[in-house]
């Protein structure tokens, strides 16, 4: 693919082992000692690059590819290339996965952005704060009293840590966010501009005005959790607002005061989650989902984009529309009216 | 409840202070002099915890609480629990809110995330500026030529005050938030990584693309309004963009240019509200509408979450729906479409 | 109109330069040589502003206006006022925004929020950095290694520029805004608290939790692109995501990995664009749109706000609804709807 500078340029991977990494099995007579220094679509590949083919879409591209190997399904012809290594899996995407995660292991967290080593002299660190040895800290930011950071862990510039919040090994903390009121396990990764641990949203309506409910929980962000860019996750009212474990989110969401959100979700963005929302393990929300307060999603429910959902989700099931309703009752109701036009 | 290390462990107040506090009447017998030094969930709480119940669905909890202290409601039975002092009120949860405010003082809104006094080393601030005596500016925080901040306002670390811009007294500016060309009442808070007062989206399309039309206005905010982490706020076009005393706006809400949203409004998180907008008094959005420009809403409508309001909303009513339209006639779409496939 | 502390006040323009520079006709025996140094509208103006009027809503108050000068269009009856020197022009609003741009130059783009010349103490620009001539950096900005800026280019306070990341001239980046893995031309303007080049939104499934898969590609902002505050574009995931030359886009929006966004295209507020989606050049989609992955959206194609569109939009075509449909198709429905309860 084209020039690309933001990355180290990877020493590479013969195909040897590639095959090695990822139990794709090489065809007969393929160049095991050929050098792979970069990835690529099929389109856009050159010699020293691997590509990967799982669809039927892609045997055009796949018969006219440049790219020096090739991960391919079990189901496809292979292209009559010479230049093209073959080789043979199951999943080629996952291989592909694979194998960029080996080539580019330092996109697989950010990194830090003035490639400081330890703390930048920019950086503004508490006397009170318990910092583990390879914590890198980029210039401007600010880490609180009694903050703690654990190894590995890099922390962006201008990031701002506030008292006590505690944060595990191997995570990265972006560019301008903000933590305050947390507790973050190990190899979490918050992207730039989250503001994690801020108020609720909670008044009580009065005559004078409304008046503010303080709010005194925490947020917890259990290991392997992503969020995206801007997210922002209040912090719970007396309880704790709660992300669990390898759950992945995007960019823009808003998660309310004490949701407990369970592990291994995947929350796409710009959604809305209200307070005391339960979302359970493994649920997945499309874009701009609105989730009414103290709603629970079960286990492994998926809920399609810009769904708004106001009563409880049954594990497994596929609800979408607004309000949010079974995936099949909202076909039934769209197809009628459409068919109804005819 | 739980260890909490975020927010000052209370001194506590005894039963008999609560009751003087709140108003609500001890039970006979209650040991006025017990001491409460938390507040929990009747679910949650421990015997030096306060709790509260004032709904039907909380008598299962109350019967089995260890809560030291609790505000009931006038139509609940007690617990037969020696162990409760049980508090008799009207309003149950209004106390409740009463007490949590007199035990968490350091939570009614945002303080130093630095623990520090006056304006840090690390911050840069305008030899121009006004600043008054107890005005706190964390580190890293960046205050412009000739602004001006009034007592007892917390400026957060990383934050950024743009020149001329007045700020008023005790109020709180979170964390990497960017305030420019405004006018900011007293005791106002602004959470972490809000933009105010940037330019509105205006152009002039033409031949050689769209021209930018330069916005001149202001961003006026006026006394005891709160806004949410990552709220943009545009500064007017010619005029103002005003935001009326008391008003609450959750997270992520966008107000465009030369907006005028009144008092004691309250705007759930994710809504767009366009530009030239008109929200009137005690309004109330949910979360993710989106309200078309030129657009008036009247003092005291209520409008269901994720709406579009493409047309005005007469004073105290409910809208809801895409174009919004008004409850009852949204309720007969939907229910007859539902009902038509049965 | 009131007193406008932000911006410089203008020097002001004769009314015989305002009809040279926008080619509107004075009317017999205006007073060529009175000075106007302010704009407002015909309602708020003062005797020292020009107004315009090109709407016969406006009529009413042309009649009653105190401005000093009036951009009139040619259907308009002057108004009986000797103290409004008229115009005449065929595009009142046009010619007003010329003269706009000529009084308020330093509303054009954002300026140093701390009337900063060069690179501020209080900056941190790494050694490596090219910094031309005439580039301004403002306090608590982080300038990466080997990043590039151009002369005439403002970096706001507390913004961070990640390495190796190039920007053209004459652009502005607002406060606490970050741009990592980007490539940006002149005259592009980024508002506070954008997230330019995170990591795309992209995991594989697996036994033991979804796999990060590793984004290397970067942000191309051709010139002239506006991005409006908080504001996200994820970098690509092999390939790039490309902001294509004069487009402008409003706040809070989300760009995924690998869109490909033509030339002079109109976002507003709070669009959610998903990876992979082309948008053609002088498409409008209108705030809080939601588009799915792999969409194509026509050159020249508008999308109601609001709008979820799962399909491609030709191009020229008006689209609304969720799944959006061509506006006419959508009429039918809702208005057949509406018809049926009546």
């Amino acid at each position: 693919m084209s020039l690309q500078p933001f990355f180290k340029r990877p020493t590479g991977l013969i195909v040897a082992e590639i095959a090695a990494l990822t139990g794709a099995v090489p065809h007969p007579d393929v160049p095991l000692d050929r050098l792979i220094t970069g990835i690529a679509s099929l389109d856009a590949a050159r010699p020293s690059d691997l590509a990967y083919c799982d669809n039927v879409k892609m045997t055009g591209a796949l018969s006219r590819t440049r790219a020096g190997a090739c991960l391919l399904g079990d189901r496809f012809e292979p292209p009559s290339l010479d230049r093209c290594a073959v080789l043979r899996t199951k999943d080629p995407y996952r291989a592909f996965v694979t194998v960029v995660r080996k080539l580019y292991p330092d996109a697989l967290k950010p990194t830090s952005l003035f490639e400081t080593e330890g703390a930048a002299a920019g950086a503004t660190v508490h006397p009170t704060a318990r910092i583990e040895d390879g914590v890198t800290i980029d210039p401007g930011a600010v880490i609180g009293p009694r903050a703690g950071i654990g190894s590995g862990t890099v922390i962006g510039a201008n990031a701002v840590i506030g008292p006590d919040v505690q944060i595990g090994r191997n995570g990265a903390i972006g560019p301008g966010a903000s933590i305050l009121n947390a507790l973050i396990g190990d190899n979490v990764i918050i992207h730039g501009g989250c503001r994690i641990g801020s108020d609720g949203f909670r008044y009580n309506p009065g005559a004078g005005g409304h008046v503010k409910v303080p709010q005194i929980g925490r947020v917890i962000i259990q290991d392997h959790v992503e969020l995206g860019a801007g997210t922002t996750v209040d912090r719970g009212g007396m309880g704790d607002t709660v992300i669990g474990e390898g759950t992945k989110i995007d960019n823009l969401v808003q998660i309310g005061h004490n949701c407990m959100i369970g592990r291994h979700c995947i929350i796409v963005s710009q959604c809305g989650i209200s307070g005391s929302v339960t979302i359970e393990d493994y649920a997945m929300l499309g874009g701009q989902v609105g989730v009414a307060d103290h709603v629970t999603i079960g286990e492994r429910a998926r809920v399609a984009a810009k769904s708004g959902v106001m009563s409880n989700i049954p594990a497994g099931t596929t609800w979408m529309g607004y309000p949010a309703m079974p995936g099949s009752a909202y076909m039934r109701i769209f197809g009628t009216a459409r068919k109804a036009l005819k």
